[in-house]
């Protein structure tokens, strides 16, 4: 049984149940799992560590490549096993423990994580559990849709449970490239010089006395959870495409633009399907996570390879993709979430970063996290890696929210996780500011004009022009800059009736 | 005459006066000039053009390394010759005209304008005008103080005048070490592994016939303005140094500490000031300026070594250095501040970043740039590149200002220009907040115990109290969050009487 999954026959005896393995866990323990974006987690060992909390007291830190799927963050949350969680999440159930002050949050970069972990800034990894498709003779660890953290976690784990996942199909090995930069001060570069290069191994080595047991699953990853396109990020997809079309034109970039890097959602996912429809050819990907669209976009030819941490697909074209996964082997490049996100290679590349605001003010400082300033929505996740180091960085958003009751322009956004240093175009279904050489009052009309939802220009306008009598750099009212989230408080709405 | 300075005989004709140089330039041109924190600054061509403003109009955008010394960004300014201004200025005049909106100014990281000309993200720029010791039989330039943006101005510019400054040591020919990242996407990784590593050339290359004029000065660098130590920046250091001994004895780092950077001003100076009394050995830096406690530490033997764009001393330290300058020739590099600062290396070394706050938040957010909010004090500068990628990224600030009517620690940053992602460390002359790994309710408390001057912390600790009322993973009451900036522009005090 299992041999073409675990080739390393002494590693047979570490077969065992979910519940065996979870016993290998203690109360306070830092435990690094795999998945990102809902893929490649871990699927036995979260229920089971949910059941060994009813029997006894079990905190743990958790730390994972991205959002897990299977709801297993809320569950583990709701049992009280997560008492702090890094470096990001997604889960409804999670969120809740998050903002009522029960699970401490640390949101993070998601390339900065593993180099914390290797510079000691953080506390130690204690057992690492990995999802995989096969056990190589050697030991390494093949993992499956998305490779995240797990390396990192491998590495540095006292000890390594695996989950061998019957659903995965073998074929994905060979997906995966594996590179772990050296520990700091001497280290070399990252050998990356173009978007497909690999450099890598196809597995996780790993001493195979280092994996304490092997867990057998069958359950599929949770399907991606992106809306499909509506006529608001068609609109957005459109401004997207057409700012391209006239980067293009005046020289800065050729048909094949420059490696694409989207964030994970419904709205990033729109705008890239809407490339199909674009006369942009032999584009790349650099990116985090492959949605549909990529793989929408590989099909149609469109673009010639991508490069991500994590495939996070609907069941349709999940299915659609592992049928005909052998026209993708050569197209996709699967790598540790430090190396896709990293600011030497994101830079290197001069990639066009497209990432989703919650809100932005009239400056151009994004909100990426943080429901009216206060409650965590997600996390900052990779935005902030390719933001800041990108040749193009786009933030997109709907102009409203609530049915109107919430603008996504704001006079100042309630929490910034992008300053206007880091911000070079902002797109709504309305339309686009090109911020690139401009100060801060050249964005402001800018911004409110080509951005902002009609009903909200006339209040913003007024409130632009009593900040422009008080003077400065970046004008403002102070007494009335978070008026506008305390309105919505109180009222229900932004909008001054 | 001036063989010595200018080494390719035919160049002799292009020497004629700043008056005449200035008529090269038309209004509304972008012109880039050498200079990085009043060091290297062009000495002639400022004054010559306010000469010609008088005259008739000329509006220029003017890009530079940092900021200029000799008052010129003030004279330039006043007489209308700036309209547009980036990436960086500390200049009294300037900042009044940046603030009443009468010159736009661009704040930008200072690793990044080169890579946005290079890319066309900025309009290129028509002359540069380059400070130099020497020109080179071949046409290359010699910086003298500072290297800044001069080669990639030099690089692009159609025309190029060159200042040769009598007053600049000759002995100044190979501390400089200019290399110039390729055009993105094609383009290989930095080849810098260490602080002392050389890569490029001695000189700036450029083709000789895009020489248009040589102006012969002979006044030197305006001296540096930082203050000396004092008792609160002595505590303030010793802060710092207590907690690198700290890291020293957890074994993340030996006695050699990680490279340093250190942020230009009184207290980055006084901090590092500080280090001659401290037990680390065999140290390095790679910072944007050296100021004089570098030369210091140079001095002690504690500092092996050096890496910069600029050197910044005071009147007594500057003549000491050219007195000794053998002595610094083979451990002082400078280099363009777009390697001094960039992402790619400030990760790979894993430095120490130390910069000045003007304010942070309980939460670890922090202000670099503007006073209240609203008005622009100096600009970002490299804080940004640094903090973002240094494996400790720390700030400094004395924990009041305006004999304590202002506080520096605030409910709520009035403008963001690092956000609580890339912030590791806070200290003030009260003591040291270690934020890594920790929640931001976790951060809060340490924050106002640890760094908040004692006559605020009743006030912050009441606003917390009262914010952890409505939730969140950052608690905030948003009515309030604000109300310290508004307090103390209305009553002229931030303490609650």
């Amino acid at each position: 049984m299992y041999e073409d999954r675990i080739r390393r026959p002494a590693l047979m005896d570490k077969v065992m149940t979910a519940e065996q393995a979870a016993r290998l866990f203690k109360n306070g323990m830092t435990v690094g799992m795999s998945g990102f974006t809902r893929a490649g987690d871990a699927k036995a060992l979260p229920l089971a560590l949910v059941e060994r909390a009813r029997q006894e007291p079990l905190n743990l830190t958790l730390l994972t490549g991205a959002s897990l799927g299977n709801d297993s963050d809320g569950l583990m949350a709701n049992a009280g096993v997560v008492a702090r969680r890094m470096p990001f999440q997604a889960d409804a159930a999670l969120r809740r423990k998050i903002n009522s002050g029960e699970v401490m949050f640390i949101d993070q970069h998601l390339s900065e994580t593993a180099e914390q972990l290797r510079s000691g800034d953080l506390k130690p990894v204690d057992i690492a559990v990995i999802e995989a498709v096969a056990i190589t003779p050697d030991g390494g660890i093949i993992p499956t849709m998305s490779l995240g953290n797990s390396a990192n976690f491998a590495q540095q784990a006292g000890k390594i449970i695996v989950e061998i996942n019957l659903s995965a199909p073998l074929a994905l090995e060979g997906f995966h490239d594996v590179y772990i930069p050296g520990a700091r001060p001497h280290r070399g570069a990252i050998p990356l010089l173009a978007p497909w290069q690999r450099m890598g191994w196809t597995s996780i080595p790993v001493h195979p006395d280092r994996i304490a047991a092997i867990v057998i699953t069958d359950s599929p990853d949770s399907p991606s959870n992106a809306l499909p396109p509506d006529d608001e990020t068609d609109a957005i997809a459109r401004h997207v495409i057409a700012f391209l079309e006239g980067e293009v034109k005046a020289g800065r970039m050729g048909p094949e633009l420059r490696p694409l890097q989207a964030g994970i959602g419904t709205i990033a996912n729109a705008v890239l399907h809407g490339l199909i429809d674009s006369p942009f050819r032999d584009m790349t990907m650099y990116s985090e996570v492959l949605q549909d669209s990529a793989i929408e976009l590989l099909d149609s030819g469109q673009l010639s390879m991508a490069s991500a941490s994590s495939i996070t697909l609907s069941a349709a074209m999940h299915e659609k993709f592992i049928r005909n996964i052998e026209q993708y082997r050569e197209r996709i490049v699967l790598r540790p979430q430090e190396i896709s996100n990293h600011p030497e290679v994101v830079r290197r590349l001069g990639l066009i970063a497209l990432n989703t605001a919650l809100e932005f003010d009239i400056y151009g400082n994004v909100n990426s996290t943080h429901v009216g300033g206060t409650h965590m929505m997600n996390g900052i996740g990779g935005s902030g890696d390719f933001a800041r180091n990108a040749q193009l960085s786009m933030f997109v958003t709907k102009s409203v929210a609530k049915d109107g009751a919430i603008s996504s322009v704001v006079p100042f956004a309630a929490h910034v996780d992008h300053t206007e240093h880091d911000v070079d175009v902002l797109v709504t279904e309305w339309g686009l500011a090109d911020l690139r050489g401009l100060a801060p009052r050249e964005r402001a009309p800018l911004i409110i004009e080509n951005c902002a939802h009609p009903d909200y220009r006339p209040q913003l306008r007024a409130y632009y022009a009593e900040a422009l009598k008080g003077g400065g750099q970046t004008p403002h009212v102070l007494e009335q800059a978070l008026s506008w989230h305390a309105r919505y408080k109180r009222e229900g709405s932004m909008l001054v009736k």
